[in-house]
């Protein structure tokens, strides 16, 4: 009752978002409401352009536009490897590396039976077929956590009796890391990992 | 490059808000392409909407929705209680306090000459106008930092000759605080405003 209702509006819209409170809604919609007409409108326009074009990608389902990615599209990738990640953000993430060649499969999500995640609900089954179609290594890069972890686990014990080489990123202490701040359990894959020099 | 074309707009178009960096501009974007489509498309609609609806209150101001705002519209309000404030926000935050019950007036700032707001920006003119039409009372509730308080001083040279009363906000400790936690200047504004018990 405060603000016009059009306002209000505006504000239990962006409250919806995610790590967006109260406080940053009003903040917002207050700035939108105020601020120069291609800086509102153009949001507002850019976000029904990306509903409407952006598609999942029908072979790594990646964010894409039309069928396939610009991964998928790109002749000059290895199809033959294929690293698996849980969020379109991890292969921008890979992709910003510029050190992998090979292409991407997309699970959306990681197995979590607490948020009732099953393995029905990530593009296991897809990844499956991709493998049984043809691929020589499969890269578990999910994340780090304990969800993460236990879909790696999951997928190897799926993916081995196929007769692909199945691997996974190396644990370890982060390039330009202080060792003090490194946490127990990053030390002890360290350890575990380690290598001749 | 990473992102389709639409996608990377979206994300383009969230990093032009106020406190949205590039990492959150990405995940919000990510999220609103994937969420819900009335959360999404209805976040489009509700700013389209406040666009064309929220206007300026054409007596204080204050944001509104036609010619006059809901508390100029009010009227049980006093009219000849007037309190200047630099913002919307700082209108909610007097309103929900439920102590209130004059009018506002809304600078839409405060003096800087730093950031080139001269008295010029700010609605000033309007408001010498509504006291000289006829005013008892202004009460001076600008922010208490620098500017805020250059601007109150600002204000009360030019309205005191106008034969109104002019009073400002009460500086001190806020209520439930620790006095431990209290800053100098506080404790010092505290101090001087000190009364019997």
């Amino acid at each position: 009752m405060y603000y016009p209702a059009s306002v209000t509006r505006l504000i239990e819209a962006l409250s919806r978002l995610p790590g967006i409170g109260p406080k940053t809604a009003q903040r917002l919609a207050l700035y939108l409401v105020t601020a120069p007409e291609e800086v509102a409108l153009g949001l507002a326009q850019a976000l029904t352009d990306a509903r409407q074009k952006a598609t999942y990608c029908s072979v790594c389902a990646n964010l894409a536009e039309g069928d396939l990615c610009a991964i998928c599209r790109d002749e000059t990738r290895n199809r033959n490897v294929i690293c698996v990640v849980e969020d379109p953000r991890d292969v921008v993430a890979m992709e910003k590396a510029r050190v992998f060649r090979g292409v991407y499969h997309v699970l959306h999500g990681a197995l979590s039976p607490v948020e009732g995640v099953g393995p029905e609900k990530l593009t296991i089954e897809r990844l499956l077929a991709r493998v049984r179609a043809g691929a020589e290594e499969v890269i578990l890069a999910t994340n780090a956590d304990l969800e993460g972890e236990a879909t790696a686990l999951y997928l190897a014990r799926l993916l081995k009796p196929l007769g692909v080489r199945v691997t996974c990123l190396a644990y370890g202490i982060p390039v330009g890391a202080d060792l003090e701040y490194a946490d127990g359990k990053t030390l002890t894959r360290a350890l575990e990992g380690r290598r001749e020099v």
